[in-house]
């Protein structure tokens, strides 16, 4: 029999409750033994009914689960970072095994987390923290453990790939798309973290942090939200340019470096990860070895979520009941310097650029000018129609280095003839777009 | 330090052993301990260097790895099922472990094999039978193992769909495609097990053994190969109806029976298998909480292939380092009963179908008319001009069983008036297209 505890009985926790009990026979097969939940704790006590705990296994107070000596093993599914730790620090202390989902307090306290762990002989598993209920940390270091990862490229955050996507079928605004995404189920009311590309960076933290034994830290990740994105940009690139704007992180590797960044990207049509739209999550891996592998499915919900915790639960439990649990490590991680993330701006792209303009002449001539000074050249160019907001001009440069970009950007935008604070946006693609 | 054999040395042994040369350090790093390639055996002598074996460790005497006691994994990437199988035996025999890539095998003695490996308390690891260097197997066994999977949907095989993509390009005809893929290394001289379906119909029977404890039989499996189809159809049903072509195989579960089939089908476009094309594979997992997941890559090559290999032995030998390989089974499989296949004849799909007619009014009747009286209800039908093998009529149907389309079909092809045997291909999709 192996015992275990819940603390936070939320979208996740509940539906963990829930599967615990529905597939009761299943469990007991692939554990090998007697699954039993002892203790589900949260603050909230409607959810012992919502959930299945019955009355004798719910408690409000956590430190029930974590003071139960004969529970062995925890899924600590609290959405807050410092009391998951808080949390996790005293599992460890207790000998108790961990699961969890928090790709926020993974992301910010890896190396404290994996030191205890190391010293303490308990694991910590995660497949639910990126991903959703796609096994992709599982896949990544075990699946491809042959391999020397090279590049990871993602569509991490369901959120804001549901939004573009609308965005993109129904021409609506940012502001539109989410109201619908919350009306949806796929975001939250305050999806700020979705939008701003800080619940991607998280995992791309993660995925970097499972693949480089030196961590990346979160605060290197370069990060760019959604929110610079028009409606009218998702159509000028797709109708003009054949391109998907999609929310997107990549991690890649440079000798004793990385590149990690989070920002939307448009992708050419036939990339696979052009096709995984709506709340869905596509993550591809490229190894040395295996070359491109992409794991794919929904990136959010209750279920999904919880089919990751349980399968990381049913996998610790088996490895409890057979007495072998902290016997392997499960990941290698460093204590000394980390990997070290690349300037953005030594970075090379493609962009596709859109300038709103008074129409005036020379307007064209004193932009493309700026550019070629910067060394900033140009592809293809063209000229819309007057709309309310001015004249847009827009462009796709070959590859040229972010920072000269940026710095033509500057002068650019301080132009009288120029409206807005002008659009850029990264064209994502192995071969140069001719 | 862990000491490894390994029993053939061609396109992916020979790679196994070139990874495992190269990656020593990160592998040792993995692994907790040194691991060492002590014997590697092969008739062809020059594949020993080719894949840089050490001449003390290459031998041409299987025997010789099978009776070194300090080995304790054997990988055996022999091709020849029987023998491969003898192999396997041996190693539970003498306490080794083993990892192998052969689907053939896996496929047709899937009970005697893991019977012995749980007598013998050894582990059989086969990532590389399925999708290559994709983590599909580990995937479904461990990632999803908190889900009930109630369908799998792949294209396993990746030589049939470089053809049907060759044929979807250039309008090629199947030989010409096929000379093709020889060229550029995605088929082998003798391709017929890939045309024919029967190596999507190994690997669709070792996912479904992966699934169901109770064995699904090879014989079982409803096999039709990639041959019926011609250039004509994939360029019609395209289009005209937006759908692509491709190699599928499905398992899916209907209580305690299944459906298990390969067979070309028509896609969707905007289904995910749809843009999985050249010599690629996809497989759709659909599990009860996850809902569908998606695993992707090259489903062929030395490296690739290696890949899985390798990652399964770095598994096994870090297990076996530490002292817990086989406490706890990998696969679990009854000795009773297997699970029972549907009768491909009770099954219901929507129908692409092409008939080549005499040009005589009456036809198109007489052919609606036996269609109806099976109760085949035609959802669009048109005829296109004249060719040189007569006047092509194409329909395609509302859902109708499979046993009363075939009776139909039988009954059309026996008309004087149909110049040759018909063409059908299934529509797989989850709504009914309209």
């Amino acid at each position: 029999m192996v015992s275990i505890g819940i603390i936070g009985l939320g979208t996740v926790g509940g539906g963990v409750a829930e599967i615990l009990e529905r597939r009761k026979d299943r469990i007991r097969d692939r554990v090998g033994a007697e699954l039993i939940l002892r203790k589900a704790c949260d603050l909230r006590e409607e959810l012992s009914e919502t959930s299945g705990v019955s009355p004798g296994s719910f408690t409000t107070d956590y430190r029930e689960v974590l003071e139960d000596d004969s529970i062995t093993l925890v899924a600590v599914l609290t959405g807050n970072a410092d009391f998951a730790f808080e949390c996790i620090k005293e599992c460890f202390k207790r000998g108790k095994h961990v699961v969890t989902a928090n790709k926020a307090l993974l992301a910010s306290r890896w190396r404290e987390i994996f030191t205890l762990s190391r010293e303490s002989g308990c694991l910590i598993y995660f497949e639910a923290s990126v991903g959703s209920g796609i096994p992709v940390i599982q896949g990544i270091n075990e699946g491809l453990a042959a391999n020397t990862i090279d590049r990871v490229k993602g569509i991490l955050n369901g959120t804001s790939n549901y939004i573009l996507t609308r965005m993109s079928i129904d021409s609506s605004t940012l502001s539109e798309a989410e109201a619908l995404a919350v009306k949806e189920g796929f975001a939250e009311v305050d999806s700020s973290a979705d939008i701003s590309g800080l619940d991607a960076a998280h995992k791309l933290c993660v995925l970097a942090n499972v693949i480089f034994p030196r961590p990346v830290e979160l605060d290197e990740v370069y990060r760019e939200g959604i929110d610079s994105i028009e409606a009218i940009d998702i159509e000028i690139a797709r109708d003009m340019f054949s391109f998907s704007v999609k929310p997107l992180a990549v991690l890649r590797r440079h000798g004793d470096k990385v590149e990690a960044r989070v920002h939307p990207a448009l992708l050419p049509e036939d990339d696979m990860l052009a096709g995984v739209s709506r709340e869905n999550n596509g993550i591809l891996v490229e190894g040395d070895a295996v070359k491109g592998v992409m794991f794919y499915g929904k990136g959010a919900g209750r279920y999904p979520a919880a089919s990751a915790v349980v399968s990381d639960i049913i996998y610790l439990a088996q490895k409890i009941n057979y007495g072998v649990a902290g016997r392997i490590p499960y990941i290698h991680t460093d204590t000394g310097a980390g990997t070290p993330v690349l300037d953005m701006n030594e970075l090379s792209f493609q962009y596709y650029l859109r300038f709103m303009t008074v129409d005036e002449p020379g307007v064209l001539s004193e932009i493309s000018g700026i550019l070629g000074e910067s060394g900033v050249s140009i592809l293809s160019c063209f000229q819309r129609g007057r709309g309310e907001e001015g004249v847009p001009i827009i462009m796709l440069t070959h590859k040229a280095r972010e920072g000269a970009l940026r710095e033509a950007l500057s002068r650019i935008d301080a132009l009288e003839a120029v409206k807005k604070k002008s659009v850029f946006i990264r064209v994502e693609s192995d071969r140069e777009i001719e």
